[in-house]
């Protein structure tokens, strides 16, 4: 029987007793205990402690509720993990960002996931680089405490890795001084873009250095000259600076073109023929090792 | 119903013709299909073409089956992702590598998950720098190629992500030119130490460097020097050199240690308080970028 199939057998939603058991029999980490019932207000925890008596007991204030950075991956839904898949399954509120276009990809990821009972407390951020994203985070830090205050549980969806570049750290900086915090690692588009290209990116000694195309020329051409291995995300508009670099490095006839890794419109393409006018903001060049194995 | 509800309902083994449709229907990939009957010698896929007659009818070799690189992440089973937990659970073959002392890490990761009726194909391999891997990986890649030549999918485990510093490179040099190949990325332990650190990695135009502590000591020193952030990796006898060129560049204060992240065991120490004879080669050193947001 796999976790999976203990899980579904005890229910969504509830911590599997036998699950702990046989993670500490063979070893494994024991972690989050009681955290299905942490925000339920029918059977206090404390309730022996602040009620001397039968007669004089009080309502009593729930415990806080706990924040979740949930890596949902990529795009591809399964590559979501067994973790965050468990914890997107069982929590009672579930946040993610919003453009202000309306489009939400990181729900559009797990929507299949979503049950109608759990309630969604989207975060509208400009994604823009005019204007600052620093009050939006604020208002959806404000709004997800609150859930945490009233004792809800609260899953924030994070695209890729929560913690490289991810829209979770800003709300992770504001709350997890003051609330029980779990982050849980999810696949980064960078590494996913190599298994989707068949590109082995770094062996024995190499460095690898991933960085965003939107770094000045100088900074981008000093850090691609010493790197292994490279990754160049959010290239966008940016593509055409990152190309005529490359090509002054040598480095052309190595790097390796994907869009949308691992989406259903996801596109390999040879990075000469690319028009950098259609170049979208998911689009990344992966720079593999010229290293060979001994 | 979750992609997993659909899997359980329509049996371990067997891709999910429902989940096929849905996930069109949402826009999401579709691939792999036909994967569970790939290797399947009782419905020969082409014997309307090799039997003209039902009277010739001959044997047809079956069709070559497929090979998984299957990331499964830096030790808690539950940061397997859904699709390597899938594909683990539903290959007749798994492989993985084994040290020489019969520690078999990457199989005890997934010991929950596999099934009396699977083939388990150990991979020897030396884990010493004084001898080289090639001629085990040889010898391993030839094993596992006569597996899919018989039409047996075989999924090849490694540990965090395959494609960086991964064995599997070894066997994917090998053989994904001959036979069909999928690399399904993993959660690797340096992202995966971020989340259990709590320390936000990188913002906005920060460049992350991921580098082997087995590297010189200038070029350690020369890489660390310009890396917003940086993660150093296989400290084990390297630690005090590693030490030493934080201390020499004034980033001792913002390293942070960490060894065996998600296992049952793993440690969170302060790097001041390590004994370099106690560093294990799972550890390593997380360096978190400085920018704040603006």
């Amino acid at each position: 029987m796999t976790a999976i199939d203990r899980q579904k057998a005890e229910g969504m939603g509830q911590k599997a007793e036998g699950m702990e058991q046989k993670a500490e029999g063979r070893g494994q980490k024991v972690e989050e205990v009681g955290e299905a019932v942490q925000h339920s207000t029918l059977n206090p925890q404390h309730s022996t402690l602040s009620s001397p008596t039968l007669d004089a007991r009080r309502p009593t204030p729930p415990p806080l509720g706990k924040l979740y950075g949930l890596g949902i991956g990529p795009g591809d839904p399964e590559l979501l993990t067994l973790k965050a898949h468990r914890i997107l399954t069982s929590v009672p509120v579930i946040a993610y960002p919003t453009m202000e276009s309306g489009k939400v990809l990181a729900r559009a990821i797990v929507a299949d996931f979503i049950r109608p009972e759990q309630l969604e407390v989207p975060m509208p951020l400009p994604f823009s680089v005019e204007r600052s994203s620093q009050p939006h985070y604020d208002a959806a830090a404000e709004t997800i405490a609150q859930h945490l205050a009233a004792g809800r549980n609260v899953a924030v969806l994070c695209e890729g890795e929560p913690m490289l570049y991810g829209s979770f750290m800003y709300i992770f900086n504001r709350l997890a001084g003051r609330f029980d915090t779990e982050v849980v690692p999810g696949i980064s588009s960078t590494f996913a873009s190599a298994a989707m290209l068949g590109a082995p990116l770094t062996y024995r000694n190499d460095v690898l250095s991933i960085m965003p195309a939107t770094l000045d020329e100088a900074t981008l051409r000093d850090r691609l000259a010493v790197a292994d291995a490279a990754i160049i995300i959010k290239l966008g508009r940016h593509f055409a600076k990152v190309r005529t670099i490359l090509d002054e490095l040598g480095l052309l006839s190595r790097a390796l073109y994907i869009e949308r890794a691992t989406m259903p419109n996801q596109q390999i393409r040879p990075i000469t023929d690319m028009n950098p006018a259609d170049v979208p903001y998911w689009a990344l060049i992966l720079i593999p090792s010229q290293t060979r194995p001994q």
